[in-house]
């Protein structure tokens, strides 16, 4: 506690999921937080919190930050939209007051805080107010390309991050023009990831990986698994650059 | 030890310079391993060992594997391609030796080993002989943008990876292709990167980034930089993405 002076956000990375990669600054972020938030669908276990676990002092006060649920809603819509807005505003004007009363606010997010994540919502909202720090974490992508051994990219490689949610041609073009590559949230764009893979002539060395440093991971040449699977919404793709390996 | 059997080799990514930002798994890799391998250039310091120096054993038995001096010679030569070579040949022939007298040997990598690094180099030649294992680590760019505090990437961003090597062309359509990038090893490229930045309009957005995470770390927007400034080779320039940010 941190009383009499204005409280500290703090955006702490934890890793990719398993739990010994995390850092020990987020470790003394945590055990030096007044109160520990984290985001989670309403139902589930936040997944932050699950890696942190047992890093969580016991008298900690506990924020959970549950997402709108929506489903109703097309993403697209501005309904949508709305509500995730308001749900963000609400967490930050909650985490604001805690912060008012000088206490520490550690935000804990899987992989690391400022690469694709929920944190950064409240970030933009609260870093113009508020003293905030950042450990950077292990990002889910550098935990997959490592629990498959996959050397990603080397010298003078381009290397892209493509959210599968892009348009096939687009897709194509993008794995074609660079050297090493990672697609994203896979989840039911995986016949359209693997069409434009075929297109940019990237199928042979892509990498199929869900769960990447989990129990239960799976990892696969993207070739050699069945074309009707279905996947995960977070199963990611490698397409390893360092063409002229030794 | 592990006598008896064959040795493992480890790739340990100790993170981007701040010794905090170091994993659990990568302390117990330290604390596991026989030998412990670390790059550096003749007459300096290994920027890895520095890092995990605190976590180091005191009977461990150390291999320096010291790049060798190939200043007389252009990059693109095919000598300076081939002394590079035999360094990496003559390196991983040395670890072999360990790993089959049944050691296991901890190659320590400044950030994460499979992503731009010379580990690499060795996991092509020793993976397909022998048991390895990859310990994810904080990358140096992720290093940076939390020690800038700058939201890299969200939602459906296409981040890229660019060297500062590309043509100024290459470069210039690169950064407005991508929504957000980082430019690597900017060095004595920075008036051609900075002109490349101002050619696809990212240069307002564009921060500079110098010893991101360590003691004397500079961070500054691009345009407010001085234009003749000299930058170091692992400088970076943060161009972060997410336009539509609330």
């Amino acid at each position: 506690m941190n009383a009499g002076s204005t409280g500290k956000l703090v955006g702490v990375g934890v890793g990719p999921g398993d739990p010994e990669l995390i850092t020990l600054k987020a470790i003394r972020a945590l055990a030096e937080a007044d109160v520990i938030a984290h985001f989670a669908k309403a139902g589930n276990l936040s997944n932050a919190r699950t890696i942190a676990a047992e890093h969580l002092r016991r008298e900690i006060t506990e924020l959970p930050l549950l997402y709108p649920v929506t489903t109703e809603l097309p993403k697209c819509s501005s309904g949508y939209r709305d509500a995730l807005r308001d749900f963000y505003d609400g967490a930050a004007a909650t985490i604001a007051a805690h912060l008012e009363a000088g206490r520490i606010v550690a935000v804990i997010c899987e992989g690391d805080p400022l690469f694709y994540g929920s944190y950064m919502h409240l970030h933009t909202r609260l870093a113009p107010r508020f003293p905030v720090e950042i450990v950077a974490g292990v990002t889910g992508m550098s935990g997959c390309w490592s629990a498959a051994g996959t050397p990603i990219a080397q010298g003078d490689d381009v290397f892209s991050v493509l959210p599968a949610t892009l348009p096939e041609d687009e897709l194509a073009r993008r794995l074609a023009d660079a050297d090493a590559a990672v697609v994203m949230k896979v989840g039911r764009h995986l016949p359209k990831v693997r069409r434009a893979l075929t297109m940019s002539g990237r199928l042979a060395r892509a990498v199929y990986v869900e769960r990447g440093t989990m129990a239960g991971a799976k990892l696969t040449p993207l070739a050699a698994k069945p074309d009707n699977d279905e996947a995960p919404y977070f199963a990611i793709v490698l397409v390893p650059g360092w063409e002229e390996r030794p």
